[in-house]
């Protein structure tokens, strides 16, 4: 059983989830494996796109949050998945050797009523480059509670 | 210039993105990299929590449908990128050797009115495992016109 519970995250809760430096050939193999739309794989393509210059697939900033989400949070937690979220955005694209500071905040949190034991916590997570938003999202996560 | 531009994607376009088999190794190697809590690295774990099994990570499925989408439809278009979407669902874990069929339908369109010769698409994409959902979402993509 880890040591975050449902109860540990009451609306308001703030986590500072650590910042992540965008690592090139990481993000181009993601970019090549999942979405290998040119302005995600080539320099000039890239260039010529809305984009401005070659940058990560979005779905790569939101695996690099989910990555420091679970390291910091949820690994000694008593997480029992997700059944989805509401919002999510990409402000602005990112691009490699960007420094990105992950965030979360406890948006709410309610007991299940169909399961007993377990906790539906709404959390706002979010990625910035300096003050700027590069991702946000928000989405439910269900724990187990201590009781 | 790609085939697919924004005059051809309109409300009501349904697409099949074809399907997609869960390879167990992939998956773990996804798991473990972006989103390794115990009940997506871990047999007897994820046997134990209300998922019920070893299953992939929500943004591994995602993914997937992301991979075909670029395949049937982005690498031959005018895509310009997402600024994001609007609601995610995974109603049911997805498991190795699954079967998945992608899909996705053209809920709407519009010409921007701050950029010209670009126009904004909302689309649902969808994975289903014979006839249920384990995968529902919507955003939004950004495409060329070819006027």
């Amino acid at each position: 059983m880890g040591t975050i519970a449902f109860e540990d995250l009451s609306p308001g809760t703030m986590i500072d989830l650590g910042e992540i430096q965008v690592d090139r050939e990481e993000m181009l193999a993601f970019n090549q494996r999942f979405d290998p739309q040119p302005f995600h794989l080539d320099e000039d393509a890239a260039k010529r796109s809305v984009l401005g210059g070659l940058c990560a697939s979005g779905w790569f900033t939101v695996c690099l949050w989910m990555r420091t989400y679970v390291e910091t949070v949820l690994a000694d937690s008593t997480s029992q998945g997700s059944p989805g979220g509401r919002d999510l955005s990409w402000p602005a694209p990112v691009f490699p050797g960007d420094l990105l500071r992950m965030r979360l905040e406890v948006l709410g949190a309610r007991r299940s009523r169909s399961r007993p034991g377990l906790g539906l916590v709404e959390i706002a997570g979010s990625a910035l480059r300096g003050d700027d938003y590069v991702l946000r999202m928000t989405f439910t996560g269900m724990f187990s509670t201590r009781g």
